[in-house]
């Protein structure tokens, strides 16, 4: 279905033509600054996450990423922390003052979860895990929903409309690459939905390069095309060693490199007329 | 990922090489016998699901297929009678014998689909939900896990994995169709998966052509098509009147077509040496 | 563009709705027999394509297949004997009888390969090279008109109505498999296109399982598959030594295993009611 | 197959680590300077392509696109002016001194597209038609050959060797939008082939957000994603009166759209550290 044709009175851009602003943790997403999120794709350690914590920030990142419960493909890969992973979160938080994001994976891990973040996420694999979807509805904690791999932009518009319906305005939409025939990236990057869905939702819209390429070196030019596009927020993966990095290593960036990419990222909000937050 | 470079050392073939016949209800999945399972796409209402019971059945089929919980790309959409729709099929099956297979979304209605259910569904869009299959894992149920939209054979194997890690090794495994470009069909069914996951896992694997198509005139071919490439079994939609029909009107079958269809599906079967069960 | 929305008033089932049979040195293609072509991928030397067609020939194949242009992703790969591929071709033929279906790869050969072709391959692609379907649309040789690795099936029949506005209606359909996310096979073979093609036009329409798949050992299975869903025949790829063959080797039957895969293709095309030619 | 396994001597990164710039009408693609060509999408009329070639030159482009030969799926559809669409081209050349891109569709034209094209076009549809790729590469002329609507970066590196091994050199990379399961646009525009080809040849690359949208009001956006992505060039339509457009006037732009939008363009360009042309 075209995205023009979806029926969705609350996610549609036609319920708030001047856009959505989400608050989160004294930080604004949907508003003329661009916010950068960042951190490790998981929390492995308590230095991982801290010395992440604190160089994302240092960079000018505005939001902390981190996986304590982790969806993955094989039951024996590293699925995450859990209860000790959001613990670390909470304390990364209190030290940097950044507010946290991080993925709740099953509506009886709601409550834990939202007691230590800032913004829950909803990850591509749950996209339409609508009874997931229809709980956070029912909560009053901003939600990051990313993308299906293969979710047509109209069922993404759906899907913010379970979490609307419930009451739940707070929603921040996020393209994070979808499954093509390409086999020489992980995903492919879709900057045009960026675009798509900045006309058809009043939503904030954000990028996670990381996921979108599945490969580092990418990530910096694929930040700035993305806040060219017009999103209104990035989400990075950043990590102390990415190659000793229990999940996702391959597109990490380096503190180094993520200081590197914030410079040119900046200068191009700047050129499409807006800055960072 | 291609399938051959898997780690599943539960689900993939060397652990069974015979194969695994999962039993529910009296009937047996994955041995020489093809098993198909038809019924309404939802349950409706008591006159709609017991007539569509009494004509599978004496058409042949020896499951009952039918949603409660329905999910639903729209909020909007018709999402299943839930509980009453449970009751409806317990229904259908004191009064016809036919085991019943039905959809759980959420692990907090586990304990009450199984008390109706002889098989519980895993749907595509919860093919990664990893909770629900740890949660599916933990039972003695047999489940028939259907495969993700975009999910890759390795994914698909991997999600079996899961399940099979907590436990229950009595899964099925279902090709209903992967997402392309092809917008003549709902989805693109992939036959080619038959054959590859027979050959990779022990696992009993059928074929939905209803989802697999979205177009009822094509599902009795793609029917037969399944069994010769080697399906265990069908999964097919009927409906009294599916003009009328709540959900997916356009891929039932009505109660003439289906019974016209089994007598085609069981040619080939024999054709193949095997036979309807 | 939805097939069903296509304007092909030549191409169209409603132009010929008792369907076209196309006839190719005294073999009919799209009658109520099943048309089986087989063959090497390219011709090698006069050993092999001999072998092979005997062999073929011996078996029940009808027709034979063999590349003399080859079209090649890189040009460091083998791209056939060319003219002498082509003589060899017609030596076979002389032998055994068999006719032959060869590709041509550029409007300039077609002179050459039509004196030594019954049937004229237009590859995957070439599917949409306008001016060469123009070329062949203007001679009187059947022609046989692969799908386009991403082809939709409008484009498809669109491409077919070019060589037919040209005054060739003797056009052959092939699905041949599509591209896709999955990375186990080479490509996914769509057999939900056989019936939809079946459909929306009066042309015979055939299946290559060889390269629908790029997996020997999953070829007969997906014949057998093709067959069953309405295929009027198969293009099959056969090679005395596969491992040693110049291209495509992977996807190759043995003599035998072709041998042995007739005899299922014929009872599966029994029991839908036909026969093998 | 991966883009890191091919094996291209020629067009691979390492043959020219430093780049290569192509040289037309006295334009410099490759090199520091950001080309933007920009033209109807077929020519029309002297009216139409004049008044178009004044427009895009006066708001900076310094090529001029238009298409004399033109592929279309359906043969009922406007094809071009063919020889007389290539004199209209040359006209527009002489009087704004724009050096000209236009498409090549069958080897015996490429004489006289020669005549009068500064740049020849092989288009998507060709990309793998290797007789064209080995006249091109014979010829001493620029190339601008696009990517396949679902070619690998693989496949496309390779087919660019193949006009090299000609021995012409002087070939531009342009992504164009792939194919995917989104109906939404109408094709989905892969900028990250831009970092990806980038890393793995010395060839230029340019993007083209007119087709790889298809919609008109995403192209400024897309064009400044792509330009921050690291694109050397870009190809827009334009067109005086885009309803009027007898081809793809729904992706074009106004002449005052894209005057607006080169500002932005340029902007961007200079937040990544280079200029327009």
């Amino acid at each position: 279905m075209n995205i023009e044709a979806v029926v969705a009175p609350l996610a549609g851009r036609q319920a708030r033509p001047g856009g959505t602003i989400v608050r989160a943790g004294g930080v604004e997403i949907g508003g003329p600054a661009i916010v950068v999120i960042a951190g490790p794709c998981a929390v492995e350690d308590e230095e991982q996450v801290m010395s992440a914590a604190r160089a994302v920030k240092a960079a000018g990142a505005r939001m902390l990423r981190g996986g304590a419960y982790k969806p993955r493909a094989s039951p024996y890969s590293f699925s995450g922390l859990k209860a000790a992973g959001l613990a670390l979160l909470a304390r990364a938080r209190a030290e940097t003052g950044l507010p946290v994001v991080t993925e709740v994976m099953d509506a009886r891990h709601l409550e834990q979860v939202m007691a230590c973040a800032d913004v829950v996420q909803v990850g591509s694999r749950n996209m339409q895990n609508f009874t997931l979807l229809e709980e956070v509805g029912r909560c009053r904690v901003p939600v990051l929903l990313k993308r299906g791999m293969s979710a047509t932009l109209a069922e993404y518009l759906l899907a913010a409309e379970h979490v609307l319906k419930g009451g739940n305005g707070q929603v921040i939409l996020c393209e994070r690459g979808i499954r093509t025939f390409e086999p020489s990236t992980r995903n492919t990057l879709d900057l045009g939905a960026v675009a798509m869905l900045k006309r058809h939702t009043h939503l904030p819209v954000i990028v996670d390069p990381s996921h979108g390429t599945g490969v580092a070196w990418m990530v910096p030019a694929m930040a700035c095309a993305a806040v060219a596009a017009g999103a209104d927020g990035l989400l990075i993966e950043v990590h102390g060693h990415p190659t000793r990095a229990l999940s996702d290593g391959g597109q990490a960036l380096t503190f180094e490199q993520f200081s590197a990419a914030m410079t040119t990222i900046a200068a191009v909000a700047s050129a499409v007329g807006r800055r960072l937050a």
